[in-house]
């Protein structure tokens, strides 16, 4: 017995006035969503829990099984090995964006005009030989990803994730000075590196030639890095030692990558998968297929719904929930449904409205053999909320398929 | 206001082919226990939390209020005292079987054949004098139960039930070295001893008189005990003190009537009730309404649901839920109904399949004065999902039910 998780990024939304009072999955067409709904058993899913809006770090965490609770320690260290950037377990993970700032060093533009990615990597390179005066015995790393995206390594001794970010998180503010969020030494000695480092960052980019190119053909100069979610990487059981499965995760956000590849799974790279509205789901849809003749458990992750949610683009987001339809109908058309089950859900319910992660729970439908089906004719937050599965936490959602998946361990006698 | 409560062993189940993709329960005729639902509240458990398959004690801990998660200590105790023998708090208790081993120690039934009571109690009493060389201050008991069951004691200082089972668990492998499951020195002199008495055993029973009239006359000689479930007894509260009720249980199971033990109940032996397909469901149904004159809550268990889906038997599991619908007939009929609640679950879901205990939740009945009743008129996994009590745990169904009968208090003021 196998499973397809399916995730759509954001995709649990709240009613909206501009689809008469529909969510965009109500008003999308979806026959093959639909019909797994049909054939399977429905519910809700609480993340964490009711009313939590969970980061998608958190979310993938926990509908991995984890309690995100325990084991969560922020999303640089993600970010990081999901690009490929190995972690070792005391080294402290940024995310970063290359930014830009005013003289006064208020933030103007906090993607640097979403810069290309080999603008960013012109840039990156004059960032590699740092040496810290007062910390000689750190090493930093600073790797540029996809266009403004970039991630930050500190290794040595005494570090700590327990500290603010840079990143004001809003134009028109200053960039945030660095703080201790604990007593500790090591905190107050990994902001002061933090806030060295963005100095001399800025000091370097600001008279770097490339933006100074920028600036003259009228684009924002990339003149600062800034820094956030500091993290270190989780002690994760992988999902082969806890269930004796194997698991590959299909997904084309670093963070998530990052998450499925601390829980052990084999990331696949899917040529078209871009994380936007253009993505390929059915280059997506086909590598799911294939991965799963040798494997277990394939997760596939889809991202533009949440971005379309971000950029409050309710006739995106209905478009990126109708080709995720299509994605179900090839997956569920080009698997043996006697041996496979296929779930679908989202990692946190996204308002197209307010453009914020939000702590309603998102539907869920798990369809395959032998499972107890009930009245839930169609895939949406509210036909769902009267499914047979009732209203389930996140972390609960791997066990239930792994019990179906003869993979449990009895627990008594 | 009273209560009685009664659990289908194993009762939960998948919809399985062979039944037109029913269940046990959706295909059994139950008039009674859809009357039941169609007066109470229905609703589904999950008895220890989604997914996660419970073994028997553990399940019934978790109905009776416990936190099994917290308190669970092996199952050896629980059998030890449920068969009527003394454990005191340092003892660590194994179940034991008889079994039939090839010169090489492999397993080639773990049940030598099934052996008659008689002939397991005859082997057993060689099995009385025993005095270990280098142990001579732990006391060793070992006592036989039912056809090929027993338990072994031991009592002394210093030592753990944190060790494995010599038994492998299936035939065709060899009897299982025991290993301590932690560093302790406890763990360690404990397996030593395991090991030894499970050499010192073989010794004495391959050459037993019984033994060799059984070969002689075809059958499997018992020359080995295989040990599992090493287990100290918990500190629970007893139903008295924290509820103030008095308690009866009615189970054939030595396990189940260890737990109930363990929880302060009084158990009523029931002549007829066997915990097999023949079982007397009507004297175990005159019983509990006779018990409950002297009693708050009357917990009645029925072991054979469980069995027919070990067995693989669904025909079996299908009649053995009629004899339960015509047992919650007996009660409701015979008790008075304005004074007495009357509840119907299971303790964990037994695939017919699989053979396997799996962690589906359990369809929950209650019926009583005052219940806020629902929607659904049948008595089945698929039905009960829409119950007005929703999706709880095991550990929450007797505190709901307390509530009824006026037994909580009040958190706070």
């Amino acid at each position: 017995m196998k499973i397809v998780i399916i995730v759509g990024d954001g995709m649990g939304d709240r009613p909206l006035a501009e689809l008469g009072n529909k969510t965009p999955l109500e008003a999308a067409r979806k026959p093959s969503l639909n019909r797994l709904a049909e054939n399977g058993i429905c519910g809700t899913i609480d993340i964490i829990s009711p009313g939590i809006p969970p980061g998608s770090d958190v979310a993938h965490l926990a509908l991995l099984g984890y309690d995100a609770e325990q084991v969560y320690s922020g999303r640089g260290a993600f970010e990081a090995i999901g690009f490929g950037v190995d972690v070792l377990p005391d080294d402290v993970a940024f995310r970063c964006n290359f930014a830009t700032v005013d003289p006064e060093l208020k933030v103007i533009d906090r993607r640097a005009g979403r810069i290309a990615t080999i603008d960013a990597a012109g840039l990156a390179e004059g960032l590699q030989e740092i040496a810290l005066q007062d910390h000689q015995n750190v090493q930093i790393m600073f790797n540029n990803t996809i266009q403004h995206r970039a991630i930050l390594l500190l290794r040595g001794a005494h570090l700590s994730p327990m500290v603010s970010d840079s990143d004001p998180h809003q134009v028109g503010t200053n960039v945030s000075k660095v703080r201790p969020l604990d007593n500790s030494d090591e905190a107050e000695k990994t902001a002061r590196i933090l806030n060295e480092l963005t100095s001399h960052f800025h000091r370097v980019l600001k008279n770097h030639p490339l933006n100074i190119t920028r600036e003259t053909a009228g684009l924002f100069p990339a003149n600062i890095v800034l820094c956030r979610g500091a993290g270190r990487l989780p002690d994760l059981t992988p999902l082969s030692l806890r269930y004796g499965i194997n698991a590959v995760a299909i997904s084309a956000m670093p963070l998530v990558n990052g998450v499925c590849k601390a829980a052990g799974m084999k990331l696949v790279n899917v040529p078209g998968s871009t994380g936007t509205y253009d993505t390929n789901l059915l280059a997506k849809a086909r590598a799911a297929v294939e991965a799963l003749h040798a494997c277990d458990l394939v997760f596939v992750h889809v991202k533009a719904t949440d971005v379309a949610s971000h950029d409050g683009r309710v006739d995106e987001k209905v478009r990126m929930i109708q080709k995720i339809d299509q994605l179900v109908e090839y997956v569920t058309r080009n698997v043996d449904l006697t041996q496979t089950y296929v779930a679908v859900t989202a990692d946190h319910t996204t308002s197209s409205r307010t453009g914020e992660h939000e702590g309603d729970p998102v539907p869920v439908v798990l369809s395959g053999p032998e499972v107890r089906t009930d009245d839930v004719k169609e895939f949406s937050e509210r036909a769902c909320a009267k499914g047979g599965l009732g209203r389930i936490r996140g972390r609960q959602f791997l066990p239930i398929i792994m019990d179906l998946l003869g993979r449990t361990k009895k627990f008594g006698a």
